[in-house]
């Protein structure tokens, strides 16, 4: 057996059963291996930020992580933006990477570069194999730095030798590092803060768990606390029957407005809030002055358990979710914002997955469908732009069975357009909505706050039209239907119809 | 003065006139700088691989560097493949990468991450602004590291605050670096080893240059000596009346088989020939074993005056050019790789810039425009696919009055699809030239040389098809006007027509 073989049939015996690959040359004998076993499914992204996207998304639903397979210090970095927002999401990631073989790397072959340097600024663990004995060790090691809690990127160099070589050895599994145990004093200590003006600031695992949610939910209750949970975040389960929780604005001002009562904070896997950006004239940390902050769980901790030892501490007990009124459907007119927020509400079915790379156009549908049918809510985590087509047919490959609906601005959309070929290829129940208003409309908020006159060449760069964008060709020319929609009853209509029918859709809508 | 617009206006004082951009929030201060300076061209690509793509093919074709604008390490690593290939290139480029303002860096705001570790692999100089004050001369260091001899990747990254705060200063312009002397000892011996069975194996600044090609041929001539350009190169000046320079076949056995005849070979802003990847039954250097090689100029070095002072030493005189027939274009008939070639080569004309991602469908289309009017042609220097549509972008705007014929590979041109917008955007005359065969063919054969009999899943992992692409549908998307042709002599008519039409137009060429 060779190297290769050994590392597919160890990844699998450790319960890995999807591959999302970019192969090139120097992976020939891991799709090779692929084949020959045909241990897993391989699922071809025509992008390399489309196989990392698509990673995320599968990790974030499966709640275990795929294989990546991708090809030398570019590919690397053509997938490194996606890392980047998985690793922020602390989703789990094994990516595998070739590089040449240990011989050839002496010699500046057009290819060669230096792989775990582009690695190392978005993967947590970074190993280059050493030899076919070795590699599934590796492997199996990577992969349970993946899977623990946190999850975390890990990312495996292969040269090309070792996987073509004999003498690979099939490793064990290896178990994940568990959550580091919660401190007692601290938990007595956020126990004794719990009262009116002490804000619970949560994300991470708590948001993913419906009964850690309606605890939350009762502490608040029974102590006067508020809680919260950041911007955007790896998996919300929210929508009717459900307590929902609130999340921080992006726009800064907004989020200082939101945070200004508080004089206490308690932050369950979630750092202190703060701003996306710097401003000239505005605080990093958001949270006002002098306003004491204790974490109480940190990433490695596990935070339903710190929410279930707080609740205990005061005697709470599960609130009831509040009665939210189903969202209407919107009426016939433009697609102003409310109503696309009220279309997409109104549409959403029972155990829909919502990916969420809306951008300034999508932020108040979140409000708008909080009574929507129960569903799973996947968000932007790490700010790059291009996350959300690929995300959505990784989240439809992990739940075959439940509806996909991806709310996509139009500029990032264009990042990894390509994520379209892998959810028509794969015939995924995706429906994109594209969010076409045509520009980078936060970079010109942003830019608002810069210079208060910008003039052509500045708009120039944030705008999206000269030409328009056609979301429908580009979708037709991978293979997924589409259709323009330039009314808001009608867009309601068309994504309750386009969830019903197997296979990928997309509706441009028109704002 | 602000620190952004001191940058901006010492860039503009050392000949920087265009900037591609892909900014984001943390980099508006310089979107205002350039705003209101009006000093620059600014080009927008919807992905920053189209940006640093572009930036090569305008340095290739200006002989200077634009400027890029990117965003964030997560921006910079999507900018990262087209930077290797850049940088595989000796094509000169400074990239200006925002990162968060100083203070905002010590939070775990979603978009921080390490932008010097993202640069590093792909950048020759790296180095991160400090102050206001010192950031223009930050930027006219990088400027003249980027345009030295060898050109270079520079990355200057640029903390939001320090582009923000007032006290910038307009630096003076800074010399770069010509070329290292070359050694007499060396060029003797260089001279003595000129005889039949000797290769001179070149690349680099001697391909850009007509005149040393004659040069080259004539000493060819004059000792028996044969010449040889490496297979991928950042420019070959090339066409009827010019000396014509043969390059070194990629597939590994046939790179063998070409270099086999030679006991000596002289090197000349080229490495000794290596495979393009390893095997593990054949070697990674090309030349046959113990022949003896000399690095007579390396990259740092004039080979243009290498080989003056070559032909001077054996008395040799410029060669005249073979009188190569004109291509004729191709019968009516299927589009078989050889109608391909002959009816691109048919096609060209006088002065056009060819950029040449074709890959394993463009192999031999070299061969065929060896007679065509004489133009430049620009290939995929550092392997990485991905390149062509954006390249052949830059090209045009750097040299708007001349046409740009880009020859593009299906699979690779998916890599960065959304430059064909950027055509659009600035009205660029690029014929794009899909070589539509539906498959990472290249890939296919890599499979076949490491397992004997590929299964479905390999070979789903490299087939294009499934859905088809439909790439006339992607530019109609794009804003750029296509067709499909499946007739290689309405192929070439076809290309004739697009190039003597103003703006982008693709063509689907159904292989």
């Amino acid at each position: 057996m060779n190297g290769a073989e050994s590392l597919v049939r160890t990844l699998h015996g450790a319960g890995v059963d999807v591959c999302f690959a970019n192969p090139g040359t120097s992976e020939m004998q891991f799709v090779d291996a692929l084949d020959r076993t045909r241990l897993m499914r391989c699922v071809l992204g025509l992008f390399e930020g489309v196989v990392t996207g698509a990673a995320d998304g599968y990790a974030r639903m499966a709640g275990k992580p795929a294989v990546t397979l991708l090809h030398l210090a570019p590919g690397l970095a053509n997938a490194g933006a996606n890392m980047h927002n998985a690793r922020k999401a602390r989703s789990p990631m094994l990516n595998l990477v070739g590089d040449h073989a240990v011989r050839h790397l002496a010699y500046d072959a057009p290819l060669t570069a230096d792989v775990a340097g582009a690695a190392t600024p978005f993967s947590d663990w970074v190993r280059t194999a050493t030899s076919a004995a070795t590699i599934a060790r590796d492997a199996a090691e990577g992969l349970a730095a993946a899977a623990g809690h946190p999850g975390r990127i890990a990312t495996l160099i292969a040269p090309a030798d070792i996987g073509w070589e004999e003498g690979g050895v099939i490793a064990e599994p290896v178990a994940p590092q568990g959550p580091r145990p919660l401190d007692a004093a601290v938990l007595d200590r956020a126990a004794a803060l719990l009262q009116p003006g002490t804000l619970i600031f949560c994300g991470g695992s708590v948001l993913e768990d419906p009964a850690t949610l309606a605890l939350l939910a009762g502490i608040a209750a029974k102590t006067g606390a508020d809680f919260l949970a950041p911007t955007s975040n790896r998996r919300i389960e929210r929508g009717a029957g459900r307590s929902d929780i609130g999340r921080l604005p992006y726009p800064v001002d907004l989020a200082l407005e939101r945070l200004a009562p508080y004089s206490r904070a308690i932050l369950i896997e979630a750092p202190a809030p703060v701003a996306f950006f710097a401003y000239p004239d505005r605080p990093s940390l958001l949270l006002p002055p002098g306003c004491e902050t204790l974490q109480l769980a940190d990433f490695d901790q596990d935070g339903c358990a710190a929410i279930a030892a707080l609740a205990e501490a005061v005697g709470a007990r599960p609130a009831a979710a509040a009665d939210r009124p189903r969202p209407q459907a919107p009426q016939a007119g433009p697609i102003t914002l409310p109503a696309l927020g009220a279309a997409i509400a109104a549409a959403l079915p029972e155990a829909a997955i919502v990916v969420d790379e809306g951008v300034t156009s999508g932020r108040d549908i979140g409000t708008a469908s909080a009574g929507s049918p129960p569903h799973s809510w996947l968000a932007l985590t790490g700010g790059s732009i291009g996350i959300g087509l690929p995300m959505a047919a990784g989240a439809a490959i992990a739940c075959p069975d439940r509806p996909v609906v991806s709310l996509q601005a139009d500029g990032s959309a264009m990042y990894t357009i390509q994520a379209l070929w892998t959810q028509a290829r794969e015939g995924l129940n995706v429906t994109t909505v594209i969010f076409a208003n045509r520009s980078y409309e936060i970079l010109k908020q942003e830019l608002y706050r810069v210079g208060a006159n910008p003039g052509p060449d500045a708009l120039n760069m944030l705008d999206l039209s000269r030409p328009d964008l056609d979301f429908v060709a580009l979708a037709r020319g991978m293979g997924v239907p589409g259709r323009r929609v330039e009314d808001a009853a009608e867009l309601c209509r068309a994504i309750a119809d386009a969830i019903a029918e197997p296979g990928p859709f997309l509706i441009e809508a028109m704002l």
